[in-house]
């Protein structure tokens, strides 16, 4: 990753130099988090810091406001939306059960084709998913904070109406940044709202979703399955109860894996550089107050 | 199936009668096709004869000169390219190791954004995928009798050419009609031509592939692994040894579920009714000749 993000620093007209002598940091250990504000504090000259990946939760405590702060939003939204298209595939066409069959299994499945999805999240990931999802005639409800219509969705509604917008959907899928308000909104109440063969999809953080109300809900059978490329904690540990469902698919944070992303990351960086020498605006800019 | 088609023949503006006062036949079991040409010949007002299904190869031999034929041809193509989706997804995706997890598994994946896909046929099928893939970016080629350009697609290539037009793939997807011609398309020696982590999916009949020869590819490691809807024989026998590798999934028929499919071929008859009654062009005609 260090080297990659050198070269891309390069590539953008920059040069890599010691922490006292830079203008801007680029930061590139997301595991890390907490030798950030270190840094931060050996570069009395730095503006400018860019964070890797698009959630920046493990950082945000040390975030302030006498620096320009960017992070990886929307980089990796193509290959997130990518991951809801075999997510929701995978549910819909009832791959878990054939691809556990050791004899010609029974003929199951629904369409993608026409279907009515619910996105809880109206970022970049929504709107690489509206994108993608044009041409297959869903009708797709956008549940977002201010509830300004996202482009490409059918309906957009603020989040208080949240449980409305799920109630017909035969896939919720979460795609938000994790915050306060954010945390546990996939709760049982939520998941009351959702038909009962309604599938869910958590593409966004573990904490969106309560486990012991999603368990709850798979006991009862009172939604179709879920699908979620993170988990609360994660990685899973092993024997949570989790793993034991015939339709529940653990992915393990591969919305983009490390491989595809670095290099999306990278063209990143290296654009973000080149538009800072020249004086001009970021990409993925963090907003310090909302934390993401 | 019959109730359904009855009353798709009445919403055309027919009326369901007898045989011998038939001006056409709505055939609507494709399992009894041993039968059709004693109907047909029980029918002597019968002009147009209506097949279900989009592959009429169990009924071709049955054809003839002095009737129009027509079948489901193109009806059941965007169901059909929503499992070839699915299959991508499934493959590149790593979704029969996560399915499988029951601990979290190691990061696996790579993008169907922007992937070389290599599709064999020209028909309903593959204008159906690459209408819906559009946006995603991939490199598509396309390999048909006549190697007239297919729209959409980036290039379209001869028959004898196919072996140069898998080369680079990522995946190659058979969506033919199958004919003499086409039956066993898929040999040892396109599997040789294919990179060894390129998927193969079958979508089209079973014959299309030489099992022998895929056998061998997959125990040679030489290809990526398949995802087949058809097999041959069909169901796949219980012991086949299909059943037995990790990096194949083999989905029962299911481009549509006779669910998904029924009330497409419903709409289907009722607007060829209407078509019929009012003296214009049959959607699906047969070439009789060419046999699909």
């Amino acid at each position: 990753m260090h080297a990659v993000l050198v070269a891309a620093v390069e590539a953008g007209g920059g040069t890599v130099v010691d922490l006292d002598e830079a203008d801007a940091i680029i930061w590139a250990d997301p595991a890390a988090g907490a030798e950030l504000r270190r840094h931060v504090e050996a570069a009395p000259r730095a503006t400018w810091i860019q964070l890797p990946y698009a959630g920046i939760e493990t950082m945000v405590d040390q975030l302030d406001h006498d620096h320009l702060w960017t992070c990886g939003k929307g980089v990796y939204a193509d290959a997130c939306a990518e991951w809801m298209f075999a997510a929701l595939l995978t549910a819909f066409r009832n791959i878990p059960a054939y691809v556990r069959a050791e004899r010609w299994p029974e003929q199951q499945g629904r369409n993608l084709l026409g279907a009515r999805i619910t996105l809880l999240g109206a970022g970049g990931l929504a709107e690489a998913f509206l994108r993608l999802a044009e041409p297959w005639g869903c009708t797709t409800t956008v549940v977002r904070r201010s509830g300004k219509p996202l482009p490409g969705a059918a309906r957009t509604v603020r989040t208080p109406d949240r449980f409305d917008a799920v109630a017909d959907a035969d896939a919720v899928i979460v795609c938000l940044s994790l915050t306060p308000e954010t945390t546990g909104i996939v709760d049982a109440e939520l998941l009351a709202a959702m038909p009962d063969d309604a599938w869910l999809l958590n593409v966004g953080r573990g904490p969106h979703v309560v486990n012991d109300d999603l368990l709850a809900a798979l006991d009862a059978g009172t939604i179709g399955g879920a699908v979620l490329d993170v988990t609360d904690p994660e990685p899973l540990p092993d024997g949570h109860p989790l793993w034991g469902f015939d339709n529940v698919v653990i992915t393990p944070h591969v919305g983009n894996t490390p491989e595809m992303g670095l290099p999306l990351l990278a063209t990143r960086v290296e654009a973000n550089v080149r538009r800072w020498i020249a004086g001009d605006e970021l990409l993925g800019p963090v907003d310090v107050d909302a934390g993401y």
